[in-house]
């Protein structure tokens, strides 16, 4: 089987994926689908060659199948589908102990810190791991990792049935918090400015806004009867992002920091005072949030194939790499198909 | 009886303090002594004409004695010793549906919307008044105001027994902070660069920490085992407290947004998503944090005679709103006694 290796330099080479015997606690996976997230994208880029030791196999949004099981292993058998949860917290410091282990600040993020999914097959720690029921769709299956942190910004933003939320920027994340509100009987309003992903927010049944077109305060204002939004997520990293965040909400509004912004954004700290918002930052997920995403991907009916724009064998890495680096292509969500060589 | 009329353009008149009869739902209260508010120097220096009607009588932190009652009251009476909430909300909106009254948007806030506290008679609704414990030391219940809003502060910080809290900005707002973390159980350290401030806040027994001489950041960490504070009140409104309000929380910390910026500033919305920040707007209070505020000025044993700098009569409000404006005095908290003609 293969495996993409992160060279540095804006280049993937393609090689062997080592079978890696499991050691005590660990399982061998054979990957299903691996999907490519933003953070890939940055690796590609170079932002993150601190963190990475390359020649590298990188991927964290992986489904698959247990092949193989070590020493001390008893939750999972050979046969069995899973996921993975990436982030593996020290379970040492103030941070873990109290429970926040998704922002522990030496945690483990495999595929980034440690090798990642973009291969056949993947040797990982079974406590991380996480059974997939029978039925369920292995290329849907790729999408819970990211599933799981919309399911967490939700869940951060107090997302309850009637609610009136916006979501700025219709990525992949944006999309699929879109999608998670609406589960949740909220009432959601995208915001988008790139024409490709405003046809596709439609296309998934979205009432899009575009702001550089419409005045997104006032057409919440009048959606609201001059209340203003539940609830808002900041999905771009953008000024432009930053500013709007703050002019949506209601007073006591919430505001979803899920962006990560490269650097400081000048911010109207005021309004947040005047209308009491809460901002909170949400970061990756914790157990029950992939938990609640197994249930979401395999139960909730959602339109999950509109957002996988295509499925590339591992060979094609570097181009697809390519195409998303230069928006030559309007991908919502790539997946690798880690058996196709 | 005398009143300070704001005239405009850094200017007050003293004239006659009208006695108006209560109409029903209003008492009328001698007032005994009002506090001088940030606000009200900003009312001083003009930024705030718009919601004013000049020639007005201003000031909102008064403690008084109950002299007349109009119809309809039943729940006061002649001789009882009363504050003033002085946030009179609308009743009709969306907000004030919520419960959440002191954010209103059409909020009459007496002593800036409608006429204040700098006068010996005052005519106010009867429904804003709380009653004082006979025994309240009148020139304490004029910090009853102030202390509810950091009262307001603390409670939505969510302070509890043994957190390590940082207030940054040692005014009486920073001040009574401090206090009220203090008496929740908490430790505090007061961030201040102001030597009068510092000194101040030293001798009512704080660990004070000057960040243009020490590390506050470091000082912190140190202190915490590098975890980070739990509590971070932003009190200054300068681009230095925004900047470090985000370095000394630890991971799920809460920040509380106290101080009113002018303008937007840079802020470092990357680490409130890397460490799953909670910042709120903390504005004005409603009414558990006045009846909380009556408590601790009355029980809780405060050095509060250390925060009142001065007290003086109505005749001298021209002179001690320009020393403020000046800085030439090293004020804390002035009352004006409206007493004293």
């Amino acid at each position: 089987m293969k495996a993409a290796y992160y060279e540095g330099n804006k280049k993937f080479s393609v090689g062997e994926s080592p079978i890696v015997p499991p050691g005590p606690g660990q399982v061998r996976m054979e990957v299903a689908y691996c999907g490519i997230c933003g953070t890939d994208l940055h690796i590609f880029l170079g932002h993150m060659d601190h963190r990475l030791t390359p020649p590298q196999v990188v991927g964290h949004e992986a489904s698959g199948t247990i092949v193989e099981v070590g020493e001390g292993v008893t939750d999972f058998k050979v046969g069995d589908h899973v996921v993975l949860r990436p982030t593996d917290a020290c379970g040492n410091c103030p941070t873990c102990a109290r429970g926040d282990i998704n922002v522990c600040p030496t945690v483990n993020f495999i595929g980034i810190t440690s090798p990642g999914g973009f291969q056949g097959s993947w040797t990982v720690p079974a406590h991380l791991l996480h059974k997939l029921p029978d039925s369920i769709n292995m290329v849907h299956a790729a999408l819970v990792e990211p599933m799981a942190v919309a399911a967490h910004d939700v869940r951060f933003g107090e997302v309850k049935s009637g609610d009136y939320c916006v979501v700025i920027g219709a990525g992949p994340i944006g999309v699929l918090e879109a999608l998670v509100c609406q589960e949740k009987g909220a009432k959601v309003v995208v915001s988008e400015v790139n024409p490709a992903r405003v046809a596709l927010a439609k296309e998934l049944g979205f009432e899009v806004v575009n702001p550089s077109e419409t005045d997104l305060v006032k057409y919440v204002m009048d959606a609201t009867g001059g209340d203003g939004a539940d609830v808002v997520f900041e999905v771009t990293g953008s000024q432009a992002g930053a500013e709007m965040m703050t002019k949506l909400p209601r007073t006591h509004g919430r505001i979803v920091i899920v962006a990560i912004f490269a650097e400081p954004k000048m911010v109207d700290l005021r309004t947040i005072l005047w209308r009491e918002y809460t901002v909170v930052g949400a970061r990756n997920y914790v157990k029950q949030d992939f938990d609640e995403a197994i249930r979401l991907v395999a139960e909730a009916d959602m339109p999950l194939d509109k957002i996988v724009s295509d499925i590339r064998p591992i060979a094609r890495v570097q181009e697809t790499f390519e195409q998303i680096a230069s928006g030559s292509a309007n991908f919502m969500k790539v997946l690798i198909s880690a058996k196709e060589d």
